[in-house]
């Protein structure tokens, strides 16, 4: 555990190495977070639920860090409000890297020494908790760079591939199914307790839809036509004046995306990326499908290829059935965001090695589109 | 059917009757529309989609009421938008009354004259459209009036009735159910299709949570114990001071509401109402309990009492396996709204007689506090 | 004294009587108050400071009127909040109608009896206060009435007249001049101390600029030249969409505007009206002229045509040299409005007969539309 | 000129020399700019006012930054919105002070080669306007570092004086006086033309009101005190929870504040600082005194000390008699702001010498509080 502990925190370092130290401050909007504050939110999660409680001795790197990288954590204290973690200039990203070895390297001594099994749990859910966060980062580096005004690129091994040209839908039989994690290795709290569910019979899309397919619903009219959409999802791309996917300008009657290699021409064989519940909604009834529940996702994810995109699914982001909270702090962690959220499924090219499973939960407000979410098809077949 | 559609017709007139004329136009909040407004969109309702296309010559009593007495059918062309339906002074009451004969009088030409099925079925559409408007007009009425600073009496039969003291718990086994309307008589197109749904077993209460019981939750500091919310909520309650359910005041360190016969000491017995899905969620969590799912509700709505108040659900309003929108205007009337808001089964005591069925699925956004709402408790059983 | 007063109180209910009851309760925003809301308010005016301190034995006609018909006297306690006042369905029209008998009654009574000079003061000022609601109940109706979809005509005596065709200059030589009232008939606080200010010379046009005129300016460009504009009105026409006066709308090509008397073609002759300061200031810079200071307009006032409209000046809302306010709820009639708000000087056409002078100081914020006003072009004149 | 132009631009780098990279680019609120973004703009004003259109063969660093540094100058086309400043992480604070480099050598060159009167002009024009962008980085530096929750100190020698501890009043006749720059040496244009005003006799403070004749006002409850209050301060108060100076924090019952030292108890002898119009007139009002108009304060200029604190006074900040915009670009400097401020005379300790005069009007919005403002009283003396 000691190496794959020390592997997750260098990962998050590595990743934002290629950052200028004014890109580790910056809030663009209140869903993105500066680099700095994942670093030390991440390294705080580390001190305040494992060296606090269990290292003998420890001294706090600096009082004030809990006030300033305590992310929501009511049971955890007061701290700064979310909307101003661009503000705080200081600690310096020099100073955040200095925080960063000083509790790795107690929290590395702490596995050293023959912890009990308690505390190495704690630690497992402090690296999952970093490894979520990676791939905040990775969300938060591209809105970052992607709302500079010059577009500048950005130095990474992650990267996104095409999908195969033909889509066909593979049928799924009706019945019951057991949903939610059976207990065999690390899961959030989220994914249980694994309870039966009936399926009616339905069919699923073999991969996601891509830019080209997206590009002719925007041609046939679908950010014009009001009855394909939610009225919430009408509503709102009236507001914010919304005709395309996140990231996407038209420049001389030809759509360009921004990512992380800089501003190019909309590559039609990829996924389409940065779309809404509410656009890949619109999609799906644009195509007289519809998107599949979570559980018909979870019920078929070895019968197709995912991991590339995050996939929208048909549910709210509700508790299982025997769900319950673990006390104190942790129980934090998932059960109160359970309102107005739609859970979406798989991983995508930004979620670190190891961290997915087909049980897993992930979960965004429908008019969120700056993470890696994309769309997968269904149908719901006769019976 | 002319005879139930003169009754509805004159029910909708019999319930505004006691207003002043003054009370007709205000709109105090978004969310509640004047009772003028009620009054004319039911009865342009009827006009649009019945007299228009199949009474022969007909002539629009008004030309400007399509724009001004439209809600929200995009298909039905633009319209007042809704947060200025109080601006509208002009047509006056009475005018509208005159509007309402014509257009009556109209579908009962039509009605008596043996018209094709097609318009049958359109006009009791209209009528259980109109009687949804008669609930809403109960709760309109009571939030323009009890918004008044002089708290003014409302004369009319509808009124709520106490619970019995004690709550037991009705186990329920685990099996698959169908849930969903079975086609014996009129039902809206989002309690379609009929499906399986498998339940783990459960138990749910016989009876409403009363005021007594609400009292001892906020006596217990029910509303400054983050950990019972979610977070969406603490964040809703906190912003808007909210520490009681809508219509109660504190006086003289005594908990007061406002119903219909004014402003009076909350009654114990009675169940509480006007609360929230935030506030019926914490309560639950309170005692460690949890809200019943849609379908739990419905599998179990012959095992006890019902009718009260709208029961909030645990369910996000999602379409059900086979839904499908019908054509045109009407394939607005709930596919569009399936997304960001809450089920609630049942009936209250506003709602018209013959309205409700076990099937029924109200809805609205979980903050909202002025629709009479109430709490059903739930449990999940040991399996 | 006391027919004016009762002639005073007639004009107010004679100007509204043409209104449907429905009109009489709204507030479309939250600078147009209720007519209704006036007829109390002004009434209540000589309850609280008339009758309540000085008419022996007198009983208030309903305890809480005080509360709902206070404006802004933070000495006469709370009150309703100003945005809230188009809520008030109750009273009724017709028991304010009541009120306003029974204090009129009242008030009648006092100054049959022979009162001491303080309560005729105090009684003068509550007529020219009821004036000065007079004008702001044909603003408002307008603003009602002008705001439905139907653009309903209003049956009144108030209308605006042409101005002659040619516009001359009237050159004024340099020097002090004084300026303020010098108490000779009653005067708001804010027309004193009189005082002395030094004149450059310069040169103010006959007559008031024509929709004519306006209609150049709109033809020209003018809302789409920023170098003609202060940068909060720039803002501010872009962030409204404003590119007309208010009421005016362009119907195929050519500009209508809402009067009292229905929607029609604007009438090329007639004073351009309903413009901000920040329009009023941009049509000057567009001639090469200015606005007059409201100094300038004073000295020259009775060398020139004035009445049809509010003039705005160039001057911000100040308080003259030697002002005080009054002690007690008074003393808030002008003072604490000195900020932020420019000065008008003249009348309108809505003025009523008796209540304008030379030294008269009106005033509203810079982007106010909704009133009588008008623009009147100066030049500084070589020294 | 051209080693006071070198001096200017190195006074601008030495300033924010102690700065941590990190807080170069924030933004906290929308009237404070990043110190990157002043070090950028006060450059680009050369490049864009002087070198580009004087300077031969001149080619810009980049041509992304007029886009980037604009500021106001609408003349100049399109540019990042004032809110997103704080958003542009790229360029990096190196590159910018390589583009200060850049541009300071070239124009640096032009000076060398004897340029013709108009471009001496500009280039004066240019280092005025870097010095009031020094200022504005005293201000905003104070901002961005007395937000930090940790309130880190600056190394700086700016810092305020003490007053000396009596208050003495010095009368002044009435008469005619001129007011204006009488052009010997730079101006801006809004000190122009020089005229005639005529002041009736007042006595001004012989000092600014410091922080102990403060905490009296605040002890006397002069913020719960509706009455001593323009309307518009008490609602601006009220919603804002304002009961102090900006900086201003009551710790165990005692009045600290943060400074460029640090965080420390109020200083009594310190003029008071931070305070807004209204607080400032408040005050006055609370002393049964008024703050001095400009022309006052101009004409008493030699009769007192000044330049500790911008002096806030009772005139709205208003075009002088004969003034004109300048053609171009330029005329956008001071013309277009003059609505809805009010003026401040004097200097701070921030101000760069040979930056103040006695005609130099500065001007705020009446809520503004990071600035350097304080209190001088008035009272109008009997004529």
């Amino acid at each position: 555990m000691l190496s794959f502990f020390l592997r997750v925190r260098q990962q998050t370092e590595s990743l934002c190495a290629p950052l200028a130290t004014e890109d580790y401050s910056v809030q663009p909007i209140v869903d993105v977070s500066p680099p700095k504050w994942h670093l030390a939110h991440t390294t705080w999660f580390f001190e305040q639920f494992v060296l606090v409680p269990y290292k003998p001795d420890y001294t706090c790197f600096d009082p004030d860090f809990a006030f300033l990288f305590n992310s929501y954590y009511n049971h955890a204290g007061d701290r700064v409000l979310r909307p101003n973690r661009g503000l705080m200039t200081r600690p310096t990203v020099e100073q955040v890297i200095v925080y960063r070895k000083y509790v790795t390297d107690h929290v590395a001594d702490l596995l050293r020494n023959d912890p009990k099994q308690e505390v190495l749990d704690l630690i497992e859910i402090g690296f999952h908790h970093e490894q979520q966060h990676q791939e905040l980062l990775a969300y938060d580096i591209k809105y970052i760079l992607g709302h500079q005004p010059t577009f500048p690129s950005f130095e990474t091994s992650l990267h996104l591939t095409p999908e195969k040209s033909e889509m066909s839908f593979i049928p799924i039989e009706d019945g019951i199914r057991t949903i939610g994690h059976q207990r065999t290795g690390f899961c959030f709290d989220n994914e249980l307790a694994p309870h039966r569910v009936f399926l009616e019979p339905y069919a699923i899309a073999d991969r996601l839809v891509t830019n080209a397919e997206y590009l002719d619903f925007i041609a046939d009219g679908g950010y014009q036509r009001f009855e394909l959409w939610h009225a919430d999802g009408w509503n709102h791309i009236r507001d914010q004046g919304i005709s395309a996917p996140h990231y996407w300008h038209l420049v001389d009657g030809r759509w360009h995306a921004y990512s992380y290699t800089g501003f190019t021409p909309v590559d039609p064989d990829l996924p389409v990326m940065h779309v809404s519940y509410y656009e890949a909604s619109a999609f799906a009834e644009w195509k007289g499908m519809r998107l599949p529940t979570e559980f018909e996702w979870e019920a078929a994810a070895d019968r197709f290829n995912w991991g590339k995109l995050w996939e929208w699914t048909g549910s709210a982001y509700l508790p299982y059935p025997g769900f319950s909270k673990a006390p104190g702090a942790l129980g934090e962690y998932n059960g109160k965001f359970m309102v107005n959220q739609h859970v979406l499924r798989g991983a995508s090219f930004a979620t670190p090695k190891g961290h997915s499973r087909p049980t897993y939960r992930n979960f965004f407000h429908p008019h969120l589109r700056w993470m890696f979410s994309g769309i997968r098809l269904a149908q719901t077949s006769a019976s």
